[in-house]
């Protein structure tokens, strides 16, 4: 099945993929691929069959082939453009981010209600929210970043859809309503670092019982 | 069973109800949280009775009561202390962001190794990445937040662990090897918009093939 674990791992094999060709090879193995991201060689295998790429058992995969099909798969073969929406610390970090563009998307305006941090000279311009949806609608921006507070960050994301946004990328630490033909995926920072916290706290607590058992 | 996801459960649940209580609510039934971050109410009485806490049948939860029952459980009524390794666009805005702080969690320090960028007058202080260590361990802190390129990423774990950090928040594109007892979570920006990519380009193609279909 195509769900999300697969294609990130698509993604993922990919950035090995990229590591290994840096580094001098040529010619790859299920397992090779298995142990640079984590996963056991049948994974590899299972994913690989499921999107259709197939290797050759004896010679493995060619690098350079397998590079070429997992973008067309994954769609990096032709430039993404996206839109961010809110300049505060997130938003901006983001816009300036090295790592979408290596990877083919491009970020072309910041949107931002705030006029003190509109900057529409800037190397990606931030301009004022009141023109995202005439921008979204000239430039046929299919992809959009939320990266406003909670309380305006559902708001955003209604008039994104109606200009025709169908992925959004969430910021915001709120569940957002979206309907089934736009696709939201969210990142919640705060959740990410707490579970760490808690995670380490139980593994420090099982460390001292453990001691005390001893 | 106590796992990642019920552990973000837990998190969500607290902001839920932080908000329903901004909003003047005083109680609550499962149902009503069960709606708030999109599970089944079963799924809320569950993730409830895994870690302990009960509520009146009749009368629901008591807000309150609640969010201190949650925050115990997330370690969240003591401060939390951590640090971020690397100060470029993604580190300089993680240092900045309020999230954290509304959650208990103090960012003592950011680390960098161009020296350029050290600057330990600033509200949060930006220090050699060579007092790295020196300082985890003076200040005991045991969460630590990667921020660096890849190809530094593996080293700084490495120290981290070394000098007694516990936890680890890593947005380095990488796979990261960490011994059982430190954990390691990741956030990869770029798989996630990749993702929204994929599924939102995968949406678009079944509703075009719908439309040829009628």
């Amino acid at each position: 099945m195509k769900n999300k674990n697969s294609v990130i791992r698509l993604s993922r094999y990919k950035n090995a993929l990229r590591r290994l060709k840096t580094m001098g090879f040529a010619r790859i193995f299920s397992d090779n691929l298995a142990d640079a991201i984590g996963v056991t060689p049948s994974q590899v295998r299972k994913d690989f069959s499921i999107f259709g790429i197939s290797g050759n058992k004896r010679g493995g995969y060619q690098i350079d082939e397998l590079i070429e099909h997992l973008n067309n798969i994954l769609g990096k073969n032709t430039i993404k453009h996206a839109i961010i929406v809110g300049a505060g610390n997130i938003g901006a970090a983001l816009a300036k981010y090295d790592g979408f563009e290596k990877d083919g998307i491009k970020i072309d305006a910041v949107f931002e209600a705030d006029p003190l941090k509109v900057s529409s000279q800037a190397v990606i311009p931030v301009l004022h929210a009141d023109q995202m949806i005439e921008f979204i609608q000239t430039n046929d921006i299919r992809i959009g970043i939320i990266a406003v507070p909670e309380s305006s960050a559902q708001q955003v994301l209604d008039l994104m859809v109606l200009s025709g946004v169908k992925g959004v990328l969430n910021f915001a630490p709120i569940r957002l309503r979206a309907p089934k033909e736009c696709v939201v995926n969210n990142v919640n920072l705060v959740l990410e670092l707490e579970n760490v916290i808690y995670f380490s706290n139980l593994l420090e607590k099982e460390a001292q019982e453990a001691e005390i058992n001893i």
